[in-house]
């Protein structure tokens, strides 16, 4: 049974925020991960990259709501299915994204599977000076019940 | 230059947590998603997960805390460079993960690439009735300074 999901090819959603230092302490409560590469500006200078660098897994967060006005616009416009992630392919981290950089998460519908009731759809995370730092796919599918 | 990272195919790291509905929460707070079948009880009784579900991204920082175990144990043990998150591959969520779920994410080494100075690993997150909720492979690459 095929599934509408009301949504077109190369539809866009886009979420911004500044990524603050209470952000990533909060995110390194919340996961665990207190690595010193995010959570001690001491060590960080002895890096090559000479400042703290966000969780990766919190840039997903930032994709994740973009994921979310996708699937909501869906649900708006009649969609019967509940659409929830199934996964992410090919996810690479071009270059850091430092504390209080302003990044802009994107994200673009790039395949539409009606009979799997699925989307594939490309995701990216550029900052405040244009640079592309994150990249990669989402997969989301359409849950109906059983 | 070839990177030795003091790691051995098959090590292992694990960090287990319940996560907490203030988690959910708070993780919505950071990353800007408020879907309401994370969020929202009322409507989550609505889909056929019956229960609110634990974002995906706050999963893959759970697995963001296992990398870093091993990260640093690569650099304790003598390791040149700084180990960093390069990104993930096929990530898959098999099952939902729920709210007061006590789950287990699961980091293995599985190909040490010494000439790239990167590693490939699988990673896992599991439930605590033993189900596989998550799956996937995290690409580690270590940094030298320029």
């Amino acid at each position: 049974m095929a599934v509408e999901t009301y949504l077109e090819i190369g539809e866009q959603a886009e979420y911004s925020r500044r990524i603050s230092e209470a952000d990533v302490l909060r995110f390194a409560e919340i996961s665990g991960d207190f690595s010193p590469i995010h959570v001690d500006e001491a060590f960080a200078r002895t890096t090559p990259f000479r400042r703290r660098i966000v969780h990766g897994a919190l840039l997903m967060g930032l994709l994740s709501t973009t994921s979310t006005i996708v699937a909501e616009r869906s649900m708006r416009r009649g969609a019967k299915g509940v659409p929830v992630s199934l996964g992410y392919d090919r996810i690479r981290i071009i270059q850091p994204v430092f504390i209080d950089d302003e990044v802009t998460a994107r994200y673009t519908v790039e395949t539409l599977d009606r009979d799997a009731g699925r989307t594939i759809s490309r995701i990216e995370i550029v900052n405040q000076h244009g640079a592309l730092c994150l990249v990669g796919s989402h997969v989301m599918k359409w849950v109906t019940p059983a």
